[in-house]
């Protein structure tokens, strides 16, 4: 594990380039569930999450390695990571070839295009890889989406950020690639917070959770359909998982209590909540009821709002608007 | 008309006890379009919209003259003012009774209660309004949706507040009664700033821009199924309609139009964008087209953020945002 020292240091390299984002919270949310629920509302974030946070660290600090200003920078990513890292290279005058499956959301290669970045579709993620491969052979600069230091340092800044308002007892981030878990952990040890952090996935997509238990990295065996498009990352790095082993637990949640937390947080906070975010609080609260929580301040790391319309329509499909939040466990039809 | 300083009296008398809420602008948005467009975000606001600010204005100052601190007070509504007069009435110290048809959205139902009002339901919107003026007719304090001069000049404090931060050319909100642009139209005034005050509303439900066109009130000849629930309103009334009177033009928009901007506005804002105040947007960007306008600062009063499940389901059927905001006209299919 990296000095968490890394993280102040990322806030400081990144500093004015990315957003400090919003802390929000809900009244009726916490009187009904009995807790004061914090939302750190990377939505808000450059490009739409807080892998910008990572993007930056990663190529400001490249920038200052190297003289060469016009490097090119490549990388592999279907989703929030490749925007962060489009939009990053431009503003530091750096070229950014981003490889995607031809398969991905046609809203995000059109953000990575507006934001500047010259994107190659393949025709299989399979393709994307070994095209980013090749590229690091050639001694082009790769940024990984999260087996990478710089990456997860900067993915920590949003803790850091929340812990300078906040004092939760827990914490709450998703897991996808374990980068934004890594880099939340460094946070809280360097706040000498006694907060406890968790990890949460989709039971669709539970690699994680099954790394965690088993002790060693466990691959999902085969692509996942879980709306949480964020989080469908196959397996974590062996980087990442050295984290993920010193968390205070791995919880996975349903589909139908991802949809229900998109509905309910969009309503509740009157923001954008990605899926993937959504997984986060569907967390917390099966934590909140398991332990019997009550009175205590719980942050949750709503890591984007980048939703797709195909999303969107499958959200919206059926209401779940009519069932209120409860420690019960009942809400889910 | 009244005197413009009521509006600032407003804002002293609700100060602390609704929000500030911010000022937010997109980047792609402004580049795509040629003008820089500033969106009030009322639906930040307490309840979710801008109608928190006339009902405390108007029960503040109702509390001030009355040494009855146990007053009842009693409105009818199916939407947004019903939920902010509850709460303004909650934190008052007063009982609200809101009368609701029983085919209102269930949500707004659940909201007004939660909020702390005693609601009645009643078979239809004809029995509801006889049951308020029943009350007025008891001596019982009504406070009516935008038929009310606390409440008009309460609505001005959202254009104050944005006029402090910015200069705009044009101002757009959307007309239902017409409260929102009369308190608009007062903040102009006052503020001397030059701004151009337009109103925008459904084709589906343009009562007012015919009353506008017309020189006298027309009401719309049958209940309207704009999605824009927060303006299908029948008739503006004719306090409004002074004020309506002297605006700089009256817009409206397709229903396609209003899906095209909810979906947009929250892609590139990431907060809830009622349809309603889609609505705005949508007529902004007509004016834009038909005078040619480039470098020019637009505000756009987004009036709130509560939208029914339905309503989303609806704006999410089909998918809008592979087709980019442009100055041509062609975006909608």
């Amino acid at each position: 594990m990296l000095n968490p020292v890394v993280v102040p240091e990322a806030a400081e390299r990144i500093k004015g380039l990315v957003y400090v984002t919003p802390l929000l919270s809900s009244s009726i949310l916490n009187e009904l569930l009995g807790n004061t629920i914090l939302f750190k509302c990377e939505g808000f974030q450059k490009t739409g999450s807080f892998k910008a946070r990572g993007a930056f660290n990663a190529l400001v600090k490249a920038r200052e390695s190297s003289s060469a200003k016009g490097t090119r920078v490549c990388a592999f990513s279907s989703g929030n990571h490749s925007q962060a890292l489009a939009l990053a290279a431009k503003q530091n005058g750096i070229v950014a070839d981003i490889f995607i499956p031809f398969n991905a959301s046609a809203i995000k290669i059109a953000a990575t295009r507006a934001y500047g970045a010259n994107v190659i579709i393949t025709e299989t993620r399979l393709e994307a890889e070994t095209r980013v491969a090749e590229c690091a052979q050639s001694g082009q600069l790769v940024i990984h989406p999260f087996d990478n230091d710089l990456v997860l340092a900067g993915q920590g800044t949003a803790c850091l950020e929340a812990l300078t308002e906040a004092s939760p007892d827990a914490v709450f981030a998703p897991c996808g690639g374990g980068g934004l878990l890594a880099g939340t952990l460094l946070a809280r040890n360097l706040s000498k917070s006694r907060a406890e952090v968790f990890g949460v996935e989709p039971t669709l997509a539970s690699d994680a959770q099954s790394s965690y238990q088993q002790g060693s990295i466990v691959g999902l065996p085969s692509p996942t359909t879980t709306i949480a498009d964020g989080v469908r990352t196959p397996r974590i790095a062996e980087r990442t998982f050295e984290y993920i082993k010193q968390l205070d637990g791995m919880l996975d949640v349903s589909e139908a209590d991802i949809i229900y937390w998109s509905q309910w947080l969009s309503h509740l906070l009157k923001i954008s909540v990605e899926p993937t975010s959504a997984v986060a609080m569907a967390g917390a609260l099966q934590w909140i009821r398991s332990t019997g929580s009550r009175g205590k301040q719980v942050l949750i790391i709503l890591s984007g709002g980048n939703i797709d319309p195909t999303s969107q329509k499958l959200i919206w499909e059926e209401s779940y608007l009519d069932r209120l939040p409860n420690l019960e466990g009942s809400y889910v039809k």
